[in-house]
């Protein structure tokens, strides 16, 4: 009979009997504790790093449990840090307590900044394992290969039965095999495997290799947004941005729509830009962290119906019009090649699946950031692109819908207009009293006092979402706009920043000598009418989901969206993007369904999870609700914001009730222009 | 209760009751009788036909079964032969007998020109079904597109879960939605869905539509030879050949494997060649065909391990010396584009297995092809191509190896030898007593008289395989060279036509007038060694497979290979290519290894028998064994026929003993040059 010892498994908790002499590595999991190991025991990655601690057992004292262990040994190849031992290298001599660090945890937990701050259980699609083979002999072998060979092992070592070779992986297996970083005593070879879903070998590599990368891409219609990630630790390393190349053939989704329709290599040239744009992504990315494209095994894409379609080269064309059918609405697991995508030769796509026409991955992307589906608040998640996908709901239902907002808050169609991108305006305050601005640059520490140019502060090149989504607000709330979006012809007398070339307004944010183009960069009347176009189709969509879901109010909002800075809230609420709700219950954080891609990339299981809420989730048509006009018409004005938020109430300035009865009567009027 | 009748099935003789009022296709069915149907009894195929017996029926007599089926329908689009109905477009009304012509079964067997005759029953791995799914609405749907709905149409009507897309196929979806050959009453759409192994969807096409091809091409080291095959039917369309393009980088295999070796793009070089002779030879065999290379949906791939891996572009330096490891052994499933084939964007790959690193998939094609293994009769099957693949056996075990014989037997490394083609001299006669040839031309219909060049004879271009082994034996025969190879200088005084420019002998086939070239058309004394080293090589190889199985003979003899004709067995015999054997145990086929990929292609059943095959074959390293060396020096010599083959000794011309032995003792000489 084999003598057993107690061992106990710190912070997990997890105890019981184990036997004497047990490798470590082996007992822990023989708990369930999951420690990380590449080299499958080999004392070569050095992953599966415990402490030994001292104390109390629950079962025993023990003052000291390191003679418990064996000793150090002599020949571990990787070392673990100062006051740690490698489990794979200890035998169990004695009962034990030990605690497994965070890093040393198999599905290690990473945090995301989206608003609920949600774990992520690292659990990626693409993992790597090390092995090592007998090599080839002539003596029978039953006429099997080394891919056969290989086969066997990662049977024999990591239980991976039935797995099938990227056909553009074999012609790299014996090179691997040949390599001397491979070649080990007794005619043995040692290979580290990358595999994907346990079902296909995508990369061999000699001897033990670390370093397995993935890339979560956004493909927003003017936005195109990717982060690469290491698929192990989940660590982003690199992130890059462009603008979508699409543009060039259209605005908007509807253009592009035509586009597609009207021109005869339309479909094709509109696939093959925005596969290009990936694929310089993929490169800027791979280049900032160091790495190559040829290091990304696997890429997860969201986008929505539109963009997904043309990502499969599929002509968007029955998404233009009633019944808006999508090609295909189901999850995508194919090869990236397939697509055109320059990765790694062997790489995986996924692409999370639609909703419906107007509903795609994308908003299943910022479904999965911001989980309103486990969650008991009534939450209201807005992420605000050229459409906006909105999510609203809780565990018991979610409803969702898109919104075409335009690319305005994208910083599109405005005349100082640009991507965030260092240099653009991102942050706008205007003195109520002296109308002066003062403005914040993406790459700048400082706030930027643009009348004092000897500061020596860097020249602004253009204003980007935020900063035209706040520089709106201010100066609605300065009064150099009424709640029609016009310009006030008072405010002129009251700053030389306000004027009326060509008799519609305009005001000088950055006057021409703190410029990059030596002009003066500034909001026009027509800017302004984009922001009140793109916020009314937003809040209009968000009113649909509160009266499908018959909400009167929400519990929480977060606000999303590709602006550049993280939107202000309160700016927000002044411009009338959201419903009241109590600044403190406003969250503002990045790109969600950026988030949700990540999320996506980095656990498996959230690529399921996606599928499911896919089926589950209400999906609610803007474009043919009768109430949605009505809804847009009326969201067209800028909020009496006293009366709309009295959240807002006391942080708002006092207005001239002469204005607010001016605007209310040219409302409709308004309503008419384009 | 519901009443039910007899209903019995020739030619099968399946029979059973089925109920009153049943669809007469679903009746057989139920009785396990597979009528063939694509449009799932729609009427539209026209598949099922079948013929109302009258007659005895056993159980009742039945003086006229018509009256038992509901009447002939008038709307059915699809019209049945005289005298036939659609299965699907009858009622059973009462008891019935009824036969199904061979063309209505589901498994249509076709039978192959090998040896034995064999019986391919016709499952392909690639197939077309026709079914009717509903238009895409706006009302719900649960978010499924257009492929969500085609994949639940293919559980409903033809039980196939789970099917995956291809991603190329997605693209095409919607357009064929819309084609107006889709679009049925009711708002239905009708498809043919192209499915590969029950698992993938390869192609949809508008409405009802027929014609799936597959192409089967064995990959010789010097002969690419593609068969172009309905698959559907069985029916070969089309059968298209030309020379390696590799040749102009290596004459062998051992060559080719140096150039892989030396030349920094050597393995992407011989790769893309290959890839691209198949390609053309797809293009060359749809043209024939009236198709397009688009029009394959399945290609199977055999040949020997080096063309194998350089299939699949994988350096073959492992296999150019010990221990001759195979990158890859099992049968690899692919998709057509991932190795530069262009067929259709969607086709598939399949690759049968090589058994170990001399003996490739071309060697199990021929075991598919003549099945020893199935067999009680000892058989030999030789597939002469630049190496011989060899199998010895029947049901209890079967030998296999390969032998490297060199290109001779394939018209190259032959003065004036070329590919089988039209023009080619494919057989050869000479007259013992004149020493005058007859030639017979490929494409030709009568034998060509040389001598008389009026008679409008088109021109020889060159000699073929089969030409240039009747030649060789011929002249043996005629004793225009004498056992050792050597040419008999007493020939020269007999005919003009055996000469000795330059101090060593030839032989004018056909002279200048008659000879496309405009030069005289020899067999030179460098030609005749070509062929003794090929035979020997082949020769050595069998007699190491008789040993190893203990054989001291063999109840029968298979001759293939690509050399143009089918192999003359008498002519194989005087040369010493085949061990002694009754002549009429000895069958010529044409290329085994070529039927073999074709049996494979047409039956996915026969990949899988392939997969077991390559576990279950004992293979013979020909190059590692002692007595292979011997051999093969011990058949350099050409046979003394009446001694050696018994069997053809009535058929054999006396000879000069003095000429026997004087070859005697120049065998050890012979065998000492290149």
């Amino acid at each position: 009979m084999v003598s057993t010892h107690w061992l106990a498994c710190l912070p997990l908790g997890r105890r019981g009997q184990v036997p004497h002499g047990a490798n470590l590595l082996d007992a822990a999991r023989s708990l369930g504790v999951e420690l990380e190991s590449i080299c499958g025991g080999r004392q070569t990655c050095g992953k599966c790093q415990i402490i030994v601690e001292e104390g109390y057992f629950p079962k025993h004292d023990l003052t000291s449990t390191a003679a418990h262990l064996s000793p150090v040994g002599e020949h571990a190849s990787a070392h673990p840090l100062p006051g740690r031992r490698l489990a794979c290298a200890c035998v169990v001599a004695g009962d034990l307590l030990i605690t497994v660090p965070e890093e040393s945890q198999a599905r290690k937990q990473i945090i995301t900044k989206t608003a609920g701050e949600r774990v992520i259980s690292i659990q990626p699609a693409v993992r790597q394992v090390y092995l090592e083979i007998p090599a080839a002999t002539l003596e029978a072998e039953g006429g099997r290969g080394d891919w056969e060979r290989l086969q066997a092992g990662l049977v024999g070592e990591w239980q991976l039965a039935g797995l099938r070779p990227d056909p553009l992986m074999l012609p790299t297996l014996q090179a691997a095999l040949r390599d001397r970083r491979a070649v080990l005593p007794a005619d043995r070879r040692g290979l580290t495997v990358t595999i994907w879903n346990d079902s296909e070998v995508l990369r061999v590599q000699p001897g033990y290799a670390e370093g397995v990368y993935g890339l979560a891409v956004d493909v927003g219609s003017t936005t195109v947004a990717a982060h690469l990630c290491d698929l192990r630790t989940g660590a982003v390393v690199a992130t890059e941005a462009m603008m979508n190349p699409q543009l060039r053939y259209g605005e908007d989704l509807m253009s592009r729509v035509s586009y597609a329709m009207l021109e005869p290599q339309g479909v094709a040239r509109l696939h093959r830009a925005i596969i290009q744009a990936v694929n310089d992504l993929a490169r800027k990315a791979a280049d900032r962290a160091g790495l190559a494209s040829s290091d990304v095994l696997d890429i997860v894409l969201v986008g929505n119906p539109v963009m997904h379609h043309l990502l499969l080269g599929i002509d968007p064309v029955e998404l233009g019009g009633s019944p808006f059918a999508l090609a295909v609405a189901g999850p995508l697991d194919l090869k990236a090649r397939d697509l055109g995508l320059k990765l790694h030769p062997a790489a995986r796509v996924h692409l999370l699946p639609c909703i419906a026409g107007h509903v795609g991955a994308d908003n299943l992307a910022v479904q999965l950031a911001e989980a309103p589906h486990l969650q008991d608040e009534r939450l209201l998640v807005v992420d605000v692109g050229t459409n906006a996908e909105i999510v609203l709901g809780n565990r018991r239902q979610v409803y969702c819908a898109s919104s075409p907002t335009g690319p305005a808050f994208e910083g599109a169609q405005i005349t100082h207009g640009q991507r965030a991108a260092p240099g653009a305006i991102e942050r706008v305050r205007i003195d109520p009293l002296t109308l002066l601005p003062r403005c914040r640059l993406i790459g700048a520490d400082d706030w930027l006092d643009p009348d004092h140019p000897e500061a020596r502060a860097p020249l602004a090149t253009g204003i980007c979402g935020s900063g035209i989504i706040e520089g709106v607000a201010e100066m609605y709330l300065a009064g150099i706009i009424d709640a029609d979006g016009r310009f006030a012809e008072a405010a002129a007398s009251r700053s030389p920043r306000v004027r009326f070339p060509e008799r519609t307004g305009e005001y000088v944010l950055v006057p021409a000598g703190a410029s990059a183009t030596g002009r003066d960069i500034v909001i026009t009347q027509s800017d302004v009418r984009a922001v009140q176009l793109a916020k009314a189709a937003l809040y209009a969509g968000v009113k649909l989901l509160l009266a499908r879901a018959g909400y009167a109010q929400v519990d929480r909002v977060v606000l999303a969206g590709s602006f550049g800075a993280t939107i202000s809230p309160f700016h927000a609420m002044v411009l009338g993007l959201i419903p009241d709700c109590a600044l403190d219950r406003v969250t503002a954080v990045g790109n969600a369904a950026g988030d949700g891609a990540r999320i996506a990339l980095l656990n498996s299981e959230q690529r399921r999870e996606a599928a499911r809420l896919a089926h589950w989730v209400q999906h609610v048509q803007t474009a043919l609700a009768d109430d949605f006009q009505a809804e847009f018409v009326a969201a067209l004005a800028l909020p009496h914001a006293r009366d709309a938020f009295p959240h807002l109430a006391d942080r708002l300035p006092a207005r001239p009730a002469s204005e607010i009865r001016h605007s209310r009567r040219r409302r409709a009027a308004l309503a008419d222009q384009p």
